[in-house]
């Protein structure tokens, strides 16, 4: 099994984790789920790179900077989901596996979170399960990958 | 680690999985889903019961029956997702932690396809990552039964 | 006063009342309410026969068998109500007064429930009285029959 | 069985009843219908108090000044069913158990008439059955009163 | 030519006219447009009975008080144009040839003002010739009681 | 007095008036309609140019040739009413008083009936009151040069 | 069986069928077409008229004209068909049995395309069949002349 | 000309032609429908299979029952043509030519049937001309097999 | 500094303060909001007049009451915010300063009440501070006087 | 540089440029603008043909004519723009390329400007450049032929 | 009276106010509205801290840093008011009061300026008073935090 | 000739132009843009700033620091097209000529591109022509300023 290079990006908020509300998003911080993420990578052999920013650019640049490094990329693109068209094109144009997870089951929530302007360019979406969003999330790439 | 007993459920026309468009559901059938399904569920020490029904009042049948048995439920609700408010309350009326999985990403499809009636009473959806959107729905409901 | 025949039809998952939300739908089972049925059906010297279903067809069916029988209907159609324009047409076809009701006062409860398909063909509807419903449900048939 | 205290409210036009479009609100007056009502409160026995208006504000002063007194209302709202949110509040503010109540079956007419205002805060509806809308709904009040 | 008795109904805000914006409703006043209408009624045979209210109540008040009177309705509902569905059914529940009347061209001012819901029950409108919309109306009543 | 000078167009389908459906047209004929509108003419001193057509581009035509002659417009676009954007601009570069008038109540017929894409650039508008409306618009024309 | 005369009328572009593209519209052109509508007329005793405009008005006038010929209509308005109220309206007057066809699936083309406002005053439609669509249509309009 | 097999499918209600409102649907029964299309299947050279069910499931079945079997299918989905997408999936598996069918005119009645979920997978539709629907749909199934 | 007069309003069921639903309008009476205004209204130098009622008629009425003595207003139009256009016109005929305030957010209750027809002709308004929307209003009124 | 043909069309009310409202549209007339392209295609080796109609099918004629000839085309369709489905299918089978130019800028205005239903089907757009909307679109059409 | 501290935010383009368009704005520099708040704040015992930037990332960043100093937040969003989800949810994860100003009044403004999607979140909003919304605005937030 | 400033925006993702799908926007990378604008800036005796930014925030900045500077603007806004009302503001508060520039036909791929919130405030826009849009942009903002 080769190594597989995955971008991890969170996106606005997301670094008050465990801070918010924990009825909706759970007790755990963004360096709990960081942690989780880096313990699974190495059982899947998966190299990770993580970034966080309340910045739509910042996002953006993170993946353009990931060309040519990142084979897959794992996003919770946080309240960007429901309106970052710039965001949407950078996926789109990574062109690779790309997993788009929601800690909360969005589709329960305020009517606008119930779209995603990500999800029609990402391949997948797991979303409502707390950080196990993430860790299927990453096993989704990893797998997305070794069937290519 | 205790056994999970958990309903897996296969909405209309999944039975012709294999035989439609692969371009989209990819060549697995049913029972190739079904045998991997069985196989994880070792692994995580779950046991299943499978039903597929191309009639919602028959899928609907086969949730109260489970009523009782079932820990947790992995429904894939094939085109009942856009529109079976009685398979919704069936989900609903069960009150154990519910996987929504998808095949295809619902959200690059045609437009109705982008609403499920199922989501906001579900757990989590997991969509357009083939079979493994099952394989990882088992893992996630295991991970819900195992954090309760 | 001469005796009248009304089918009494119930929709999905109302054969789990009582095991359903008690905030919403209150503590009696189906039988109680068949039970109360009968029993104001003798004061109102009515006859009826009750069917149940979590299957559209199943309720078509039933309405269909009734021809020739039925001089009433009293139905609560579940979920049915906001999408089954087949279970709509089967009403309209029995060209006979039929009142629509439900337990619970659906315009309070999510957009989706606040809109009924079969109203626009049922004589009169009810709603919000739980087992009350029913039990005015039937008188009224019983009036629109004597007034015939 | 202790005397219940319902007041009765007319919405605007329904002064003309019996004079209106006998083919949708049938022939009986006004006068007729608080006749039956009456009647049948003696046999309940409600006490009751009838208002009609075609003024909104008159209507909801109606409400107001039975407050401490009334028990339970029973409302056909008339046209204000559909954009009286004035109304509507006054009836939420009763906070007492309310009956709604139309002479014809409202979703079968004009597409303005399918959507009531009121119905979120009343307690149920009874629609389509003419004068026994409100026979109907004066049991519905007495028996909310008699569960309490 | 037999004297026809008509009703003249100004809606809310119409007795400041004059004093309100001028661009838009011109200088004449309330009087001043009733003195044009009885002199023209002179010239038609018409009896008028005038009443303007800035309540909802009132108006409809008078159309039921015309009963049995009024042989035809010119009416200017003023705001209650775009949503007192009550005043629509007074003026449907009249039954006789009704016309109504705007001062300004509705249909090129705020979006809200380009629907009646008046407009359907009316026999005919006219709008946007200031006083005139009011001395044709009147003809226009005059002419469709004559070819009754 | 001086003489006005008005444009009279009538849209696609007019020429048919008389054979049209009686019950919603009435029986008179485009001449008979042109024949009464000469002779009030006469009465106000106006002096007419009739032009019908079932193409949209002639009636724009009619329009544009007229410009210098003509002093007002009475115009009824038939059909083209709810959709002839070009027969709009053509009324607007226009810039003289024009009155929209239609035989027939628009507003109580089909929904795509309800909305006039002209109206928004006449000056006024006469519905509902058959040849009337033509009559009383040349009226309203002739009161609206009156006042410049 | 008695001779019976249908209009055949053609819409905008459709002179240039066979030019046009053919994965969506087929090989055949417009003289293809009427070669084969005449054939079959003999064959079901049929006299034929036929008429090709890019003009709207062209066409109104074609029905118009066909007055008290055409005993019925076989329509393909083309573009027409979505926005075209002045062709309804001449659809409607005929008053005669009227047939529209599309040569492609407008279901499955543009979502302007779905809708027809032709469809509503038309007897009945068949889309979809390529040049079969016109010839099905011809048997259609002759059945239903038998049936009258 | 070789022997095609086509299925012939029936949605709810259909049982009851005859019964039903023949304003709308005729006289015919489905068993007419049936003998006349067998009838015309043998000088069409056709074989054909009938199945008819209120259940959507059984419809969905009988389409799955046919894979190998059927060369083309005729189908008249009943009410279910508004809202099963199940249905139309079924339809869009079967991956043949299909010719969708209404007896009456879907167009010119209630809103909600305006819109079929099936005729973007179906080959074409005929609708609006009674049993003549099914004897043109059968004749469009036929020339489509011939012209694959 | 000029003494200013400034008209207040409150509108339907407001003079149910303190009896209504504490959790959303506070405990404060309406009579307690006055005597808190009318001390502000010491301290900002300004003399007020009160007006309360459940008819609209009667809060327009008092509007026009007003012109000529009343420099600003400050009014709550409780439930006629979002549907009163003749309140609208009334406060827009008034062309005096004029601010809007509510008791509670209306942004975050149903979303009914997130639209105000009164806001577009208002000079600004202030929702969601309790008894500190109507002093902060005041204050409001006062500083739009002083900066004319 | 070979030279290029070119057809240019300008659509309804556009020959009465320069009497039009010049804030909107300039003081150039369609005679100034044919001045400046021919001057233009000049310069840059095209060969023009031009067109102006108020009639949408001999705009549709015009197209159709220059098939053959015309290499590429630069239509301004003023107003059918926004309805004429009939012209984008005349432009799509043109099947060259095509710039859409308009002289103001459309989404500045009226809010039925804002849709072009011709934008989908040319290659380019070119608006609110008054004049230089025409210049700029033929230096477009000459790079996309020199491109080819 | 214990001292208060409290977050100013200003959002996008306030940096050019006093630049900006007058009519809507004021001429007010953001320095000046700063200058008036630091006065009103020592008047009412508030430390300030303020913030503008143009990227909605950096308005997020400051309102996390302000987490454990600020007891309440004054904001004007700008026009990320409109569509910021990012900024609403750091908002709502603040949890104190929040009140959002707007110099104009956002609802006599464009269409897409009368939805705020921060005030759901907010305590109260302010509009329409100029750099008085600011004023009043903190006063309301020094009210929320005594009323606590 | 004079010279003029012009300053150039790229908005997000179009640095990675080149890399990104060919089909859609060509195969020239930014910097084969800036140069050929450069060269053409010399021709048209502009002096050209160029700045290009995924952080809608840091365009804005752009837009502000060209102030005083700047006497046109050529704008391609990328994804921010469809959402960025920050953005808007920043080139409406400019008030110098600007012109909108997209590579692609927005108007012929994904609905959410139909639509651009710059468009209103822009002078003009220019789509569809690839590296050309930008070039007659620059023509176009060179043309308003000399006409100004």
């Amino acid at each position: 099994m080769m190594t597989r290079r995955v971008l991890v990006l969170h996106g606005p908020n997301l670094n008050m984790l465990g801070r918010r509300e924990a009825a909706i998003y759970g007790d755990d911080t963004l360096d709990d789920i960081n942690a989780a993420l880096t313990s699974l990578a190495r059982e899947l052999q998966c190299e990770l790179r993580f970034a966080q920013s309340n910045c739509e650019g910042a996002l953006i640049d993170a993946i353009q900077k990931s060309f040519g490094w990142a084979e897959g990329i794992l996003i919770n693109p946080g309240a960007f989901t429901h309106y970052s068209y710039a965001l949407r094109d950078a996926v789109a144009d990574a062109r690779i596996p790309t997993v788009e997870v929601h800690l909360s089951n969005i589709y329960a929530r305020e009517a606008f979170r119930h779209t995603s302007v990500i999800s029609p360019v990402a391949t997948g979406q797991i979303t409502g399960l707390g950080m196990d969003s993430y860790l299927l999330g990453l096993r989704a790439v990893r797998a997305l990958l070794d069937r290519q």
